[in-house]
């Protein structure tokens, strides 16, 4: 058998079915090649069959032994081959360069995320128009939930339950429904066919089903399930909660803490984990160890740089407001506004995530059901994913770098606050947003730079030229002798344009 | 002779020209009404002119007695009667509400700013234009300087001088210019009879002729030399600085907390004083006593509800950066943005400056040197006055009001983190800026209002319908039973709306 390189493999062996084989069966594995060991946690599956997956991270070939409590499980050996990943797999993301993400296999990961809270929750026919709209649009990575909602604009009862109930709808929380979750990997395994990232919300409080408040040893239970069953995947990223603040008094923070120990000491491939906040002003304490990367929700995105600064992780703002018109302040801004906000977040070296929140006569709105996009904010962020694809990496806020060859002087950062800017090697992104000067002046040595001029509404691309600043027109604009620029690009008077300065090779 | 209320009554003496009597001439009057006394300096005008000025608080008879070290200026005494004021003036401007202002006969004054630092340095011609410009547009304060301005865009030499020079231009710092203040003063009085209040600033750090730096006891006679001169004008507010934290080597806080001092002591008529910081993080502590209102520079016009809050008095925003397309990020933001920025302040029950920053082929910059306004938001301003205007009084704020018929409940705060609103009575005025809901539910107990719908970009008003929410439809769309909404307004899904809600009475 042969499985490519960050792909799954995955081993079925059948065992009893007595009892509670959820709770009571212990399996793992071991797989190994050369030095390589993955040990990884099995799990049932129902009807007397037990799964182990691994997701093989070496080219070669693959030794596993098993280790049950049940006799019938314990000791299985076998092998197989793992070949070169295919065209379009480039592996698990990870943290790269502090601030930013890259797959294993070293291509740079730019996160451009959307919303789609309970999408698996939805029937069929919605979710495969979902998925059709993932693969025409923009987006790498999609925040969704493993657990139903229940939030205005979604009343709708789940097509599947993640544990087993009665016919009076009572929860057993001692066992998982393999029907749920053979559903939820085959959305998982059509969003890795696509090449997006599955942001999993493992947690929320906006529930009628008693899975927001269940007690910490079902929680864990629960925890370590999905670690067994989906870790394999590899686009797998583990969100502990949306807005978990608000789930404070049910699971207070030990328990939020432990939750991510549990999945530092347990993923065996250590994928992203991270948590996300519902009031501003209650972030997780995101420099904790074991959380790799900053997750909130805040409408303010020039705070950017200071996030970046205050936990010095890669920052994603996955609620900087949906674009939408529902009544609630959090998804209502107009489609200019995403994009700006998106553009700022960038430009300052972070992530934006999108969302979408328009009144349907069904109640269809893509940020919690998907379906098909009716806004138009989408078009600017594909857009700006294209600029930043181009660049040769993430981009470092320029409010946080003293020496650049662009902008050292002293006003430097008081500049940064106003405007957003980011520098990755000899490639500068200067988004103005609301302003519209017509002259960025800069203060190169060289002044060796392609210049282009891109309109972030019209979506257009203008080469500009750098021209030396022209002293005897223009001293008696500038404040001193030590702060007179050397060169400036002329632009038009107009709001929401960037420049790109590329330094010629 | 007659005096109309809050007009200026003038006295003239001839008196020694001997030595020098800017420094050694100490003269005053008290002038009496019945029980109303005011005491106030008075100032050597040159060529042994000495003049003593008084703005009467009182319809009646006044009787006046000098005091003077120099025997011809002491114990002069005469009268004058003080009529009622002329139907355009209110009197000079004060503090009402806590956070608000109201001219001394009650009538409310709603602060629309605009600046043009150095325009009194300008030369008859612009300044001409300047007045005309002012004559036809919304602005009812403009921010001035004393002194001149050396700055980009401001190389120019003023006309006049404060202070006497010799022909090498060095100055005489003991020696006042009264051409300078004559000249002055016929501007200040310019503006009085347009009915625009004058903020003058006393120091600023752009200076090339020395007046930055002057010495402490020359800062001390300069102002007291301003008292004498200007406080009998109803339309002086004191504005200590514009960025004094630019200025704090050569004036550490203690002077500046002096200068307050001396205000407060020595200015007859308790005019407003204030004082304007450069950098954002360098805000005066307007808590002190003397500080009678907030003057901010911040672009981050959200945050007015925590300076309100910060400081308990009204606040002025007269730096939320200027429309325009200099290449200095204070001076290039969009029209609509300055317009924005205008909305967002006033909704929450604070004041905004204008400014106006357009590259121009002589360096005539509005924000500087006056002249006319090649801008457009203005246009938004004026709409935006006439709108408050028609309120019964200044805004409270919305995250800050508890206790209100339309929107009670417990996300109230929450909500004006992310657009802004204030009321006052029962007149409700929301902006929601970026935001486009459909729909604006409130929460009102009888629903008993005319609803406008503002166009703050179209410039139009147009009546909305207060409707009862419609559960049938709308029940699945709320949180919970207990925050379901009683009464909403349709509106355009549409950026830049505000909506009026006026009780009927």
């Amino acid at each position: 058998m042969s499985i490519e390189k960050w792909g799954m493999y995955e081993l079925e062996l059948a065992g009893s079915a007595e009892g509670n084989a959820f709770l009571d069966v212990k399996l793992s594995a071991q797989f190994r090649c050369g030095e390589t060991v993955i040990e990884t946690p099995g799990f049932y599956d129902g009807g007397g069959v037990y799964k182990i997956r691994c997701m093989p991270t070496q080219i070669g070939e693959w030794q596993f032994q098993t280790s049950s409590n049940l006799p019938e499980l314990d000791g299985q050996s076998g092998s197989f081959t793992c070949t070169p990943p295919g065209a379009d797999n480039h592996g698990p993301v990870h943290v790269r360069d502090q601030f930013h993400f890259a797959y294993a296999d070293g291509t740079p990961y730019y996160s451009f995320g959307t919303t789609c809270y309970a999408w698996i929750h939805q029937g069929d026919k919605l979710e495969e128009q979902t998925l059709q709209t993932l693969a025409e649009k923009p987006f790498n990575k999609i925040r969704f939930c493993v657990f139903p909602k229940h939030y205005p604009f979604n009343r709708n009862e789940p097509v599947y339950y993640p544990y087993a109930r009665d016919s009076a709808g009572n929860n057993d929380l001692t066992r998982f429904d393999p029907a749920f979750f053979a559903h939820f990997e085959k959305r998982l395994s059509q969003l890795l066919e696509l090449g997006i990232e599955a942001d999993i919300i493992i947690w929320h409080p906006y529930d009628r089903w008693g899975y927001a408040v269940m007690d910490e040893e079902t929680d864990y239970s629960y925890l370590r399930y999905l670690i067994a069953r989906l870790a394999a995947f590899r686009n797998v990223w583990w969100s502990l909660a949306n807005e978990y603040d608000f789930m404070l008094r049910d699971k207070p923070m030990e328990r939020w803490d432990n939750f991510f120990q549990i999945l530092q000491e347990e993923d065996p491939y250590q994928h992203l984990r991270s948590i996300h906040n519902g009031d501003p002003a209650m972030n997780y304490d995101h420099t904790k160890d074991a959380v790799t990367h900053v997750c909130i929700q805040n409408w303010d995105v020039k705070r950017v740089v200071e996030w970046r600064e205050a936990y010095g992780k890669p920052v994603i703002d996955d609620e900087l407001e949906y674009e939408g018109n529902i009544p609630f302040y959090w998804g209502n801004i107009s489609a200019e506004e995403e994009v700006h906000r998106f553009w700022i977040m960038v430009a300052n070296g972070g992530y934006g995530g999108h969302g979408e929140t328009y009144m349907h006569p069904e109640d269809i709105l893509w940020w919690s059901k998907g379906g098909v996009l009716h806004g138009d904010s989408w078009r600017g962020i594909a857009f700006l994913r294209e600029i930043i694809e181009q660049l040769p990496g993430g981009l470092t806020p320029l409010a946080t770098v003293g020496d650049n060859d662009l902008f050292p002087h002293p006003f430097t950062r008081w500049f940064w606050t106003r405007v957003s800017g980011g520098v990755n090697g000899g490639c500068y992104l200067i988004y103005l947003g609301e302003h519209q000067q017509q002259i960025m002046p800069n203060y190169s040595k060289h002044g060796r730079y392609n210049v282009d001029i891109i309109d972030t509404r019209a979506l257009t691309i203008t080469p500009g030229e750098i021209k030396p600043f022209d002293l005897a027109r223009m001293e008696r604009q500038t404040y001193s002798e030590s702060t007179t620029p050397t060169y400036y690009v002329e632009l038009p008077t107009k709001p929401y344009l960037a420049v790109r300065f590329t330094e010629k090779g």
